[in-house]
């Protein structure tokens, strides 16, 4: 279903040969109306690749028709090159659609420092646009996955519209591990300003809160088009809330695919001052390397858990922190609390909960474990 | 030669039976004057163990007799209990050396969140009280250890005085890994606020520039005693480089030894505009897991060097940053460099140098890389 689940969209997903293995590696996402509003939010980074650099430009207008994204390259720290062909791709996508290349949104992932095999790239942009499908979008989610295992898809329908997306990468928007891209679709009509706020409230709380290995990329890209076709214009309280829960399946996806892992880390910080102190903490615990290791060995080492929140700056008293694992309260009052035995850590999915005992604010992070093969893998990627 | 290079010094390194496998794992160190002076500084973890904060109490007058380490449980997240335990070793060495517990400084290192074996650890101090000698610095190194594979000494002598001393542990003071134990001695002849401030300033520049893998310690303890045995007072400026040598030496170790690493990184930072942008570069290439992976698998990738950089806040241009990998330049303004095939990786130490193009200030941050051994070290430590 993907990003052709709501009307007004067609979608392709091609092998162009910018991958040397052959897979699919070139998407085509195109808005067919009768609106084209559009939102992005885009990496923090501030070395941006430069598909972000144009895609953030032509946002600026609020309108998209087209979206093309290709795997097996990002095209960052390419320099003036690079953005050239950027460029290029969009005008490329321009003329087979019959539009303005200001109406393209340009993503990219795989290797960055390396420039697009262009000679690859565009003609690859006309056998997508020539397979653009209302059933397309499957495909679509297949040809942007670089090292994701599986593609990534969700739909949310609700009376008489839809927002659906597709995802690939396993890590954070802001930072973000192997370039998280996402882009979601809807058929609803809904005012640019609209989409914008109900894009950066659900990635706020979903992409954001996501930290596989706490790395930033330099072309997290998401993207929010809506048609129109379903002729609705929702309540904004009730769309941004599917927009939500679409990023929110997406998340945990990304997570749960995420390089090496075998454990996915559900932090929860509770009774903090601040929702800021919570997202704060959450995160230093999130990528205390100790303690992924420990998780990953399936050792209730809360030690590490306590080390991480103390290098923060939230409101807490040591003495008063607690900490729970799979439910088990094996510190309390930053002490030894119950027997760390009774923890069960058998199953893919482990939870952290810490008690800052300050408040009466909450957050919750995703993260993975460390593990050899997240070495192994991130070791031998560009070789 | 250790803690009792400088004159005025005796130490001793036991087996008192905390650790299981039977190590050495208690060591005392005594300055028998005739001065007493001493400095400090600790984690700025906001979690302290309890030895940490007995030691920074008795350091509030510039005055310390004897310093008591143990390695086999870093009694930390212990309670009051803990706290108890902390000033009951100190009572204990007091006892046996007939001296006033507020002389006495404690350390101690291992695993987190268990009551340290008071009824091995007393008597090992009477035992570790009785060999005390001249010739003890070697066993008190020793018997720090914890997953440290050898000991680490340093010693330099001056024109009639001496600056040596001991470290533990394989990281950073703030943050540190593992707990980072260092005692340093001299016999010159310096005031406790002149032995502070060398102190402090020897840190900043070396344990504080070490990030194994970004962890932040309860533990991580620096002191240093001055006996004035050697009669001598340096000049401040001499002083203090003595200081930061052996600072400098012991932090290489740390680097050379820590876990499961098989390459140790410089990073240097250039022409940045403060150095404290430098540094906070640095510490983010430190801690880029991606590109710690890269190292490991001798893969010079430079792209994620400026990822990494990206996620600053340091004054530069994207298109004006150059990376430089064991001297070969594979990044320059922000955009493909020098072939990356000329990189030569196959050795221990690895340079990766970061120019930022926007001042003339510069730092070096020593790292190592993240491998598969340090994986399977920190996921079945307490297992």
């Amino acid at each position: 279903m993907s990003v052709t689940a709501a009307k007004g969209f067609t979608a392709a997903g091609i092998a162009a040969g910018i991958k040397a293995n052959g897979n699919p590696d070139l998407a085509l996402v195109v808005n067919n109306g009768p609106r084209r509003a559009a939102a992005g939010v885009f990496t923090s980074n501030r070395v941006k690749a430069a598909p972000v650099l144009w895609s953030q430009q032509v946002l600026a207008g609020g309108e998209l028709t087209a979206v093309v994204l290709n795997s097996g390259g990002a095209n960052a720290c390419t320099g003036p090159k690079g953005f050239q062909d950027t460029h290029a791709t969009a005008e490329k996508v321009a003329e087979v659609l019959e539009i303005g290349a200001g109406e393209v949104a340009v993503a990219s992932t795989g290797l960055i420092g390396v420039l697009l095999p262009m000679d690859k790239l565009l003609p690859g942009v006309e056998q997508a646009a020539a397979e653009l499908s209302e059933h397309g979008g499957e495909k679509a989610a297949i040809a942007i996955k670089t090292t994701d295992t599986v593609h990534k898809t969700a739909v949310v329908t609700k009376d008489g519209w839809t927002v659906g997306g597709m995802a690939k990468g396993a890590g954070m928007l802001a930072p973000g591990l192997a370039t998280m891209l996402v882009v979601l679709t809807t058929d609803a009509d809904v005012a640019a300003k609209d989409l914008d706020g109900a894009l950066r409230h659900a990635t706020r709380l979903t992409f954001d809160r996501v930290d596989s290995d706490g790395c930033m990329s330099t072309n997290d890209t998401v993207l929010l088009l809506a048609s129109g076709a379903a002729g609705v214009t929702p309540e904004q309280g009730e769309f941004a809330d599917a927009v939500r829960a679409v990023c929110d399946d997406l998340a945990r996806q990304l997570i749960g695919d995420a390089e090496g892992a075998s454990k996915d880390i559900r932090i929860e910080v509770i009774n903090a001052a601040t929702e800021d102190d919570a997202v704060e903490v959450g995160r230093s615990i999130a990528r205390n390397n100790l303690l992924k290791c420990a998780i990953h060995g399936e050792d209730p080492n809360w030690g590490r858990v306590l080390s991480a929140i103390g290098t923060t700056a939230a409101a807490f008293e040591p003495d008063r922190l607690n900490v729970a694992i799979n439910g088990v309260w094996v510190c309390k009052n930053g002490s030894v609390g119950e027997d760390r035995d009774l923890v069960d850590m058998r199953y893919r999915e482990v939870t952290v909960t810490a008690d800052l005992a300050a408040g009466s604010e909450s957050a919750v992070i995703w993260a993975n474990d460390l593990t050899a093969d997240y070495v192994h893998e991130n070791s031998a990627y560009s070789s």
